[in-house]
């Protein structure tokens, strides 16, 4: 049985599921204790540059582009007309790089409640920060709850809650109330993306969103699938909400010829990522 | 940092890519050095039984379904009418549980060297060896390469190659001589699939697979992705390669109206996991 070296290794433990995902690192290249949670940089041997908030995993230089084109692009290009975007959490900046690649994209307002991790991410990431100053952007750093509390209704196309796991500063961007309040922030047929979490062992959880989107008063959902490296169970998912309508495919042409390059995506990728096993039809029609 | 006790924890190191997967383990159930190689049983928390060859973790009851799946049902909806089938390596039995499902299969040989990975499995993964008394299954123990090269030419609708990595005993599965043996022994339109490992770790091994299947003369291949957890990036892939014909889809009326249940496939993920990400795409299209 091999051992791993707490020098040579950082180790994610996820307990829930007894399982346990190692990156081999070269050094620790800073730690931040911000106001609201533990940051940590490392340089691994073969992942590029990792950041880890509280312990967890948050993303490598190498497989972050899965996570981040799959929250951007799916749900940009099954909107009509995205002009208006709010992310909320997000401050590793990589979300915000993808949405500005659209370029009928207006304005993108990104709210994370840690400036820290912007901070970290400019410093480690610099690539995922290259569109910062883009002027279509605008960066805070503030309550996500609170400043979708105060969005004025009916004001944006949509939103991406590019959230840490329902533990810690995250929790509450996962229900109902937090839901009404993106809900009213939308406009007819506006809708909301969010991360999703594992199929393999986070199914309860999905329901649970998925629920409270419901009951929250979103028309639509739709679940979609991509695989994560770096995340528990190597599979993730994100979840579309949208208000008033269905939501019927997505714009197959535009995807299908971009005005920019991306790592994963295209639009077969898209269609591909709406394709549920049956295990997940099982539980999601169970609900 | 997290430490992970060796007593508690089974930890496979994948040293080319830095990364480590552990499953947290209630005991050891059985170890036994084959002629060929070291098998070990575990236990787990959450996993059920996992089975590890050599150090490297083959399959758990939890998620083994995803790989013998993707193994065993695109192939066999892509051939036209498939009857007779061989399996090489495979020992374990899921991949034969999967092909004996289809009621219209009339023969299937499994060849695996080891004859104490069946053993094993038997005892552990009984679930798995349910059909091995199916009347039309043969289950051999012998090597795979020296059957596939006595194989009577175009004797055979689709050969399965459900190995270990292609170090050890697996190692004579990845080059052309053999691929050269099975497509002999195919029939006119035969199929060959096997697994073809992660698309995120190992493009240079994928790529020189499919290169050793096309020196060997095989008319067109097609490489599926899925999940799977266990595998090091929790992604994995298959290539199927067909003698003399293009593949050209696959019979979708009947996979989306199968005789049996599955877990995870279905007409939709079949279609979905021949969606490759643009990375992949270029990296194939520049062989």
């Amino acid at each position: 049985m091999s051992e791993l070296n707490s020098k040579q290794w950082f180790t994610e433990i996820f307990s829930p599921s007894g399982s346990a995902f190692s990156l081999r690192i070269e050094q620790k290249l800073a730690e931040v204790q911000s106001p609201f949670q533990h940051i940590e940089m490392y340089q691994t041997t073969d992942f590029g540059n990792l950041m880890v908030i509280d312990g967890v995993i948050m993303l490598s230089s190498r497989d972050n582009f899965l996570y981040h084109e799959m929250l951007s692009h799916p749900v940009l290009f099954t909107h009509p007309a995205p002009k208006n975007v709010v992310i909320i959490g997000g401050g590793d900046c990589g979300t915000l790089r993808e949405v500005l690649k659209h370029p009928d994209i207006e304005r993108v307002t990104q709210i994370d409640i840690d400036e820290q991790v912007t901070r970290m991410a400019e410093r480690f990431f610099p690539e995922l920060c290259a569109s910062n100053n883009d002027p279509r952007a605008t960066l805070l750093f503030a309550d996500g709850i609170q400043y979708m509390r105060e969005t004025p209704a009916g004001s944006v196309d949509v939103i991406i809650v590019d959230s840490t796991d329902p533990i810690g500063p995250g929790e509450g961007l996962f229900n109902r109330a937090f839901y009404q309040s993106c809900l009213a922030a939308l406009k007819p047929g506006g809708i909301l993306v969010q991360q999703s979490e594992s199929p393999l062992i986070h199914m309860q959880l999905l329901n649970d969103m998925r629920q409270a989107m419901k009951d929250a008063g979103f028309a639509d959902l739709q679940t979609l699938q991509f695989p994560q490296m770096v995340y528990p169970s190597g599979w993730w998912t994100c979840t579309l909400a949208r208000k008033d309508q269905a939501i019927d495919g997505f714009r197959r042409d535009a995807a299908a010829n971009p005005a920019f390059e991306t790592v994963y995506y295209n639009a077969e990728v898209h269609q591909a990522s709406m394709a549920l096993p049956n295990f997940m039809r099982q539980q999601l029609a169970a609900q």
